[in-house]
């Protein structure tokens, strides 16, 4: 006589209920903290616990600016006052815009794509990339010529796109870690991760004068695997399959918003610090070309390779830019239209195998576990990048690029020695990068740091004041398959 | 006595209930095909049908890299080996940008209105994108003077915008057939789309001499008229009124990012290819107060036209835009604010009536189905912007454009000539795009070609791996009306 | 015996019912006017009433476009006909498109967080930006020399640009107004504020000689206190708490898309009318450096304020743009990076604090209600910028600034007399943003206007088409908390 006797007889019922206790939270649109949250417990959180995070990143502020304010001048150089010259403004600053939306934007939407952690992907890539700016932007006027000579280094147009570059590193390593740290974990990673990696890149770029114009060995490389090494330290079981991991069909639309920005300005990224004028037109057209292949590789790849035929949306929105990784190091050598393409080709069948096959490998046998899949967007292609560098400094002529040649290999020697270089150079992004990763990990892991609950893992709740909708997708969604609706007046009548 | 009495007593009930069967997709966070996927059924399927778009891709893309190593090479004319000169490019990158970023972010985006179509649109437009910019590339190259006399085209900064040009023709008729056509289906459109719509232009601008500046005959007419002929042809009922084709609240956001950087980058996309600087700088004003004019009178239009006096989302995203294909014929020609301005109230008013009264004629009457409107976006307009060019050549003094008007009529001759010829070019457009779109259509029917099934008609289920939420809003949130919340402790208390 | 019993003994319980009445919307996509909407019923509308927007905005626009007609001529002095002198552009194009783009995906989507509110947010911010933007080339235009004497005023690449400024003012107006005013009162309000705004701006800038070059002041100030005076004098109680106003999950991550766009195109619109090169790279300069310490100060006091030790998005949104506000008025004058981020570090602390601790205030006991909270973004900022551009002209040496000097203070006299008109600048924006807002908001309570009915305020139900799913978020998934699912077919079958 039950009145649900219409659907249940399907031997399973949803019943929608609520606690008394939850309901207090709705209402005033916010769900506040409720008393398992991590922050309120007393007997977890002592006072430096409590307020690690304010004391950590208000002393890291206050000491970096007072290094912004011993040693830190505007470039009156190649802009001196009154100068009226335009065109090197004019020559710099889209790429420089572009790029800077390709860091807050794109990589900040496309880590948006986990369904209960879209609040502090897009939070955290911003707070992390300003501290980076911030602390890149001293590391590497510390490290300069005119720093040893003078004291002082120097702030321009130059240096705010350089400390973008800094910037994408620590977000690369973040996309390993992300849904895993708390913001002071964030925090501290980006505070290990940067001097080390400007410092190999000063070592690789300035002493084994490798050319690296796009920075895949020394920036996408760096980053990736320093965020493999580190997930493979910091991780335990339970980060490996929580079931926060996961999408909901709009965040991974999100996702795609900071895809394609970064897919779309690729080129300005590589061609940012391209010279001269030839060299950054090739930097762009052969980023754009081995973009366009790599995607339809992707295509073909990611349907080719799934039992239903179907594309997958992480391939779509993360091994696409693949192909701008791969030509980063070489794309402002490359000189066939056709050599570009073909690099394109193989960074995009490289990054959808590794979605397929060698994730699920690093996740579970070797117990690095990559959130975003950055092994496969920077890690592999980043190595690829570097080798193929090698093979085009023996295939092309060095006449070819006339004045050009002493821009883009400054130490020229011979074919071969700038190739043992550019192999020198990706063995020690590999070697330092995971080495140094390994050693953030376990720092990362002292109890010392605010660790993320497991329950909280993946999720925006502990972390930031959330809507009453918040987990509703996820939480809910997923449980209800349908509705049916059953006309019973009649019936209802009698049983009143 | 039944514990629902306080709600039954409505009339209607509301049982949510879930299918044994179905559960056990959830938790994963991915439905996989069901038993009715066409892909899984062996008896549907053949080998070819299975792997068709993998095969074809694959073709197409080795052929075309084959063409890119035979006869692609670099500019090295504009920026020769060691080309200091920054200004070209610097010149020119911010407009290549703007317009890349409507392609891919623009039209892909204003694409995922769907409510359950956003993945295939924002993918399909990247990839079909990709494809025709190869593709487009060759064909354009193979037409050029380079190519007839030195059997090379050469690839820079210039035509990777007019490849992106060409990538608009195919996503213009792709809006028209959205949700119709499996992605072996729009590869084939494509494939024969451009080539047509390439040499239809070449001959247009160098046979004709026409002034296309933005492109509005050629690009956004032909498109259009190419997309609604196609979609005459291969269309049937079942597609004229399904319940997946319409919106959700988000889907319809989404739309908007689309909407506004196609409304915001359009001066760039008529400013593309204008020479010289005055002419330039005319494209850009012309094109803003066009789209500011023509924003303000959909808003009105849009407005007055409807039974309640609200407006609709469909207008605002798509007929704001028509001022920019409307003024793009003249863009470069235009010498009073006040016309561009006229021009963007017609083409505004247009716009808005053509979704109201055009489109369900052409869709009911006619029988040619245009999802995304773009007869009312692209085609209509891009006919007034031919006229309206023939207009501007006859109440213009040809004396008014200094040197410019070689550059913006190289074989001028006089008003009426030109004028004769601006109207040759929108008639060959027409006749061309209707007929090549038609012929299209009928080879899309070929049950050689996977095809779309009925119910899966503007949805992504066959096409892409969807978590489990992706049909929830628009499967079961317009089935809930509302959600009561009785106290009755005491009674359940009774029952137990 | 209940079916539900394991559910009901939590002693809440929730019935999801549907009004027979209320089914009848569902089916087409579409919820049209319900009885109750104003527009539908006799007694409340007359035909003025219900035609007033398409009247208002009919009239409006001819009007403008006579004023176009007569006055509005295309600059043809910095680009004679024929020019082929391309840097100009290519010097500011980028500059005005990065602006654009704050204008119309920035503000727009910043204002997308209220969870009914994103397709009026999105589409009156672009209808009133065209507004704007019309009508402040009008009032500039004739407020210049050249149509006193000429009697026209000239469009070009810089009239554009400073289009957009004066869009920015009404759309920061609109900030604090946001779901209160229907189409009609936006309209009236942009109408009387922009001559206002740009006749004090040219008053502050050319009778006193401030130097103001990120608009700041005439801007960001002006724009902020005349929403805040309107909202006053226009506000009633049943305004300031209405269940409408509040996020959801999706909307507050829409609402980044906006701030995040505001964020990385800052620079260029502190930059847009920078003059020359050198002052030019220090107004990018000074607004990055800027942003970056706010944005990490941001962070710092959003958690450190919160009981729960959680951010909070409205801040990171919001918060975060105060620093490229507050250095907006001596973006080109600051000469020490330090002092940048000192402008940065300050802004972003008093913006949080003004979301915590005053707009409470401003609510409560002033009355003044502030949806988007302008007050701590633009409101405050803007004047800490007046502020702050005393102190540097005191500070530092004129001498400094070389042949500079004269374009950045064209009336330079000494540093005391500048730091007086820039007081007075501070000064007369206050008291005239005040005055003019407060009559503008008693202009709007006329019940000539239409209104916004109570029930839907913050809501797009009376102004849109609306999907069938717009309120679902807000209407029900707040009262849903979890889905059970209970195996019982045997005990449902003994009950059938």
């Amino acid at each position: 006589m039950g009145n649900d006797g219409g659907c249940v007889a399907r031997g399973h019922r949803i019943c929608i209920v609520t606690h008394a206790g939850d309901m207090k939270c709705h209402g005033n649109g916010k769900q506040h903290g409720s008393a398992d949250g991590h922050d309120d417990d007393p007997r977890m959180a002592s006072a430096f616990q409590k307020h690690q995070f304010t004391i950590l990143l208000t002393l890291f502020q206050i000491v970096f600016m007072i290094l912004f304010g011993l040693f830190g001048k505007y470039d009156t150089a190649t802009m001196p006052e009154g100068s009226e010259d335009s065109l090197p403004m004019a020559v710099k600053y889209p790429l420089f815009q572009d790029t800077h939306v390709m860091i807050f934007i794109g990589f900040g939407f496309l880590m948006t794509f986990l369904k209960r952690y879209g609040f502090s992907a897009i939070s955290i890539n911003m707070l992390l990339a300003c501290f980076t700016i911030e602390w890149g932007m001293i590391v590497r006027g510390m490290l300069g010529h005119e720093f040893a000579h003078e004291g002082k280094f120097t702030i321009g147009l130059e240096q705010l796109l350089t400390s973008d570059f800094a910037a994408a590193v620590v977000l690369i390593s973040m996309g390993a870690m992300l849904g895993k740290l708390s913001p002071v974990q964030y925090l501290i990673m980006a505070l290990i991760e940067t001097p080390v990696a400007i410092f190999i890149e000063h070592t690789v770029v300035h002493t084994f004068h490798v050319n690296d114009v796009g920075g895949s060995i020394v920036v996408h490389a760096f980053g990736a695997y320093f965020g493999l090494a580190c997930s493979k330290a910091f991780g335990d079981k339970s980060q490996r399959e929580h079931e926060n991991e996961g999408s909901i069909y709009h965040s991974d639309i999100y996702a795609m918003i900071g895809a394609i920005f970064l897919w779309v300005f690729w080129p300005s990224f590589n061609a940012g610090v391209a010279e001269p004028a030839d060299a950054r037109q090739r930097a762009v057209c052969n980023t754009f070309l081995s973009l366009v292949a790599c995607t339809i590789t992707t295509f073909i790849v990611s349907q080719a390779t799934d039992h239903h035929k179907k594309f997958d949306m992480v391939h779509i929105a993360n091994s696409t830019l693949a192909g701008g990784v791969a030509i980063g190091t070489t794309a402002n050598v490359v000189l066939n239209p056709l050599h570009a393409m073909c690099v394109g080709v193989v960074a995009g069948a490289l990054s959808v195998i590794g979605y397929k096959y060698i994730t699920p490998v690093l996740n579970n046998k070797v117990g690095a576990h990559d959130t975003c899949g950055v092994h496969n967007l920077h890690g592999m292609p980043g190595v690829l990048a570097g080798l193929v560098s090698v093979v085009f400094v023996l295939i092309y002529e060095p006449a070819s690029y006339g004045k050009s040649l002493t821009v883009i290999y400054p130490a020229w020697n011979s074919a071969s020695s700038q190739a043992v270089n550019q192999l020198i150079g990706v063995g020690l992004v590999l070697v330092s990068s995971l080495i140094s990763g390994m050693v953030t990990g376990f720092i990362l892991k002292l109890k010392l740091f605010n660790q993320v609950r497991e329950k909280e893992l993946y999720a925006d709740g502990d972390y930031f004041e959330t809507p009453a909708d918040y987990d509703f997708n996820t939480r809910i969604v997923s449980r209800i398959d349908r509705v049916e609706i059953n006309e019973h007046t009649q019936l209802t009548q009698k049983e009143i």
